[in-house]
């Protein structure tokens, strides 16, 4: 059970109501993901936070799937189960093949086991990457 | 100080010597960062670690600069300076732009921000996202 | 399933039975939450735990609400559902608020978002900061 | 070195000159903290986390402090050493007295204790606490 | 439901079919974890993970039991649900008793709080742990 | 530097000149680490870390040696350069050798990965590991 209520469509502020709208226009789809009807309760954070989500998530110098990608590697490093299954679904229907995931999954360990090989030798930067 | 000596050339297990001619070769460089000069104190884990890199960083389904960012958004999300560092000079040499490194920031610190939404609210997963 | 059993009252260590006597008189309830029931299996563990708990969690130069969300900023960033659930209701029988729920949760989304951002620049720390 | 340049005054872009103009409003000093100068190589980006910040740090259902207070407990669980600086910096000028500070790490460091002890034992969810 | 689906032996491609056979050997049974069969949907992934598995997991300078729970302590710390259950599974095969397993829990809660002391109060490294 | 200042020993509040010459007891030397002069800020909170590292760290069902390698695997996962410096050198003094330290690194970095993969994936727990 989410600690915040679920609003629905008919429980919503109408500043809620207004950003609502807009996710369904941006996204092209009536469905609006869960965590937005639990963001809904604070009509201010809801608004800053969909702003903050159309403005990072949209292609720019990086196209929309690579942002999901890395919007996926983060989320796997901290496990968030609903981000995770969130995520995963906005990259493949973004076309993420069965090769890319697989891809991206193997950097993500990667990356989180050297990390830990990084720390746990305390090996210092070399010279020339330092400024 | 790292906690294991940082080998030089003249100080390499035949093995780990070989290992280095590799990095060298996928590289196109003489030069070898120091996180090798490390593991290179357990041939058998640099063996091992290097050929796990090669075969996971490569290009295949992604390119390599994907690749680097998706490493980057694990590494960043982990804060861990020397791969920081490491890597976002790799994915400079692969050509990432300004932009392009901006954005991928601003994705990292989006998700970090909406997984911590999620835990916070322990909203459920969406029926429709589950299997 | 806990991979430790939850010991029922009958089941209890005397050493337990004492620290189960001083959650209750504590809380002024007779529930004893889960985890302790767990850690019960290990009645030094449990006794260490509880008095360090009820030590760190009393109200002294801070109230003891502040201290519930302060501890919810650690427990959501580990993304910890026993503990956010718990210490949730914690926090609202101490008093919390809709919207200081709201806030807390908009304030560790913006501090884990900037953590990364500071990792991800490896920004400096600023010389009037440095002791 | 930041891996992003530091821009001077007069190095910035009109954009990025009017929300340092809002950061030395809000603050009422002239200094301007050095991740906000690496953040303005993208002004649209130091925009939106300004105001951000701006919404999400301001006293509201909470106070000033009690926010600073939340935003070192997430940035201490993610070891960030330049938000920890800046943000102790940050609560001394709103008044934490050294036992307060001493109170909130007592906290962050039981947290992160006993989010361990849930993981690590797997307890489930107490019945009364599921929705 | 998991991202990849889980491989039935027979959808096993030939090469992950070979990897099944050496994990059951090296196992002495003919029960396959799950995550084998999901990490099957990549044949070369699955077989540099499970050779990366048996070579660092095999009794060496430390004893097998000792690895499961050195395994167990960073899993804990990161609350990986499936890794904790399966190691604690492995680690009571190797012959953990209860008395381990509580100690183990408790030296990965102190270190987690330790952890957070240290980076709450930025003590610098004491000059003779210098190199 | 230290957010809190480092006593010497002259600064030193009645109750914690006492805990110092416990630790010193107990380590059979006359070196206090660095955190313990910081955290000797707090009396209270300093006798209570104490204690608790005392009862957790010494030999139990687990030698101390294993003990050590647990705290590193946690200390590593969580990136705490001084814990892993200090834990490093306490291995170092209860005997650990090159080997036993580069197969603990050896695991820390695989569980890490692993970790990530089960996160990714999503796999669920195999029934046979569920109560």
């Amino acid at each position: 059970m989410p600690l915040m209520p679920k609003l629905t469509d008919d429980q919503l502020h109408p500043d809620a109501r207004e950003v609502f709208a807009q996710i369904r226009a941006a996204r092209g789809s009536d469905y609006v993901n869960d965590i937005w009807r639990v963001l809904a309760n604070d009509p201010a954070l809801l608004r800053r936070t969909w702003e903050q989500t159309r403005a990072t998530m949209s292609a720019g110098a990086l196209d929309a799937l690579t942002k999901e990608l890395i919007y996926l590697a983060a989320s796997i490093t901290n496990d968030c189960e609903y981000c995770i299954n969130t995520h995963t679904a906005a990259a493949r229907a973004k076309g993420m093949s069965d090769a890319q995931f697989s891809e991206m999954l193997a950097v993500v360990g990667l990356a989180n086991q050297l990390n830990r090989f990084a720390a746990g030798t305390q090996v210092e930067l070399d010279e020339r990457y330092r400024g």
